[in-house]
């Protein structure tokens, strides 16, 4: 069976056999993906109203109890071993990246599941409208803004957005698309000149890849989900486990059951 | 000046001198009104979980870091005085109503401000649409439904809902309408047949008065804000405080900033 053709809870089984070890974007077409962040239950409250005051960048899609694995949108799964790679951060610095984080897990632990852009892509590739890293085979770009997003607690980032070209007509039905899509960042954040919110060179991303922008096309900027873990990693907290970028918890929801209407 | 015409500051400073002590409905027209919550930081987590799992009747429009009284949604504001009537519930049961709650207010006390439907009822009526409770002069048509909330922890509830009669034609455009307002309970939860949501007669409401439905219209209903003080007080906590019904948080926020598009 083709990744693509893959049902969630499938490929969730292919990931915890360790069979799949590569990044999730494009398998199991159709399901929602996650981004995820665990940490310690002292910490949780402050970190879920961090998500619940930047919504854009952190829309929840889950949040379990303490020392709870299994998420309510994938019954069955245990978010200890279904992600292909986690990253774990110690003393708010990348220690390792490790396949299982099992050992790591305790009834200590808080998980958030937030959502991802794949989902809005696959409905904008549907509409007709382009993805230009997709087709040009690269990682999309990622900026961080100048933008704060609004602290809680200990914690705080600067909005990180992601940049997709088009053309202005492209743009507002892009922007009538992806409201639809709130709970998987919703409308562009920003539309044009990229210095508005504080990047200097779009050719020079801070995360991902640059990609072409052609004459008559201006960027459009989405809210991006890298800004969870920025958040989650910036006081400096003894351990905090993310998914490793691009290797995201495929859940058992459907893209459509993320529509507003 | 009329009360309709204050604005959100103007009348909580009537409230807080003491010269506003009725229900805040139909004053400072436009601004969005909120129900509130405080309780302990212990069980802050697991009751912003609550809402976040049950965004339909319990949407967040602030939540205060513990010790901190003045909302992000209107700045220079007292959440302890600023409410014309509190109730205060004490191992779960309703104790008193006072109009300030200073002296009960901690370090450890942590505020939820709460969505209400009075910013898409302005919405529906400038649209022609019937709200039958403001023609007859009397309170919302509130019932018990047989739906559970998604639990968080100790907080539990059963889904309560509000009812507006209309016509079939009407119940589509209210739809539309009230979508818009996902931050103030968003689309309707079911339309028709009440015995499908556990409601046996819609006479006899579980809070509010019973209105009119004439012939050819149907029951329209949508979650309500009085599921929230249903959940905070379903563990039989020492201390929990709410507005009184009808008597909410003014925000500086206006009906329009509350629509997703």
């Amino acid at each position: 069976m083709k990744p693509e053709e893959l049902s969630a809870e499938r490929l969730r089984e292919q990931i915890r056999s360790g069979d799949w070890q590569t990044p999730t974007s494009g398998a199991a077409q159709g399901y929602v993906q996650a981004n995820l962040v665990m940490l310690p239950k002292k910490h949780a409250f402050d970190f879920l109203l961090f998500c619940v005051r930047n919504p854009k960048p952190c829309p929840i899609l889950d949040v379990l109890e303490p020392g709870s694995f299994e998420p309510s949108i994938a019954p069955g799964a245990d978010l200890r071993t279904d992600l292909p790679r986690y990253r774990i951060y110690r003393d708010g610095s990348l220690a390792e990246e490790v396949s299982d984080v099992s050992t790591l897990f305790s009834e200590d632990t808080v998980s958030f599941l937030l959502g991802c852009s794949f989902s809005f892509e696959n409905a904008m590739l549907a509409a007709g409208l382009p993805i230009r890293n997709i087709e040009e085979g690269r990682n999309v770009s990622m900026y961080i803004t100048s933008r704060p997003c609004t602290p809680a607690g200990p914690f705080s980032a600067p909005l990180v957005v992601t940049m997709r070209p088009m053309t202005p007509a492209q743009a507002v039905r892009a922007v009538q698309i992806t409201t639809r899509f709130h709970l998987t960042h919703g409308a562009p954040i920003h539309i044009g000149d990229p210095q508005q919110i504080g990047i200097a060179d779009l050719k020079k991303p801070d995360f991902g890849d640059p990609v072409t922008v052609r004459p008559g096309e201006i960027p459009v900027f989405w809210a991006c989900g890298v800004t969870s873990a920025l958040a989650a990693t910036s006081p400096a907290l003894p351990l905090v486990i993310t998914h490793c970028p691009g290797h995201m918890f495929v859940s058992d929801l459907r893209d459509e059951d993320m529509t507003i209407f």
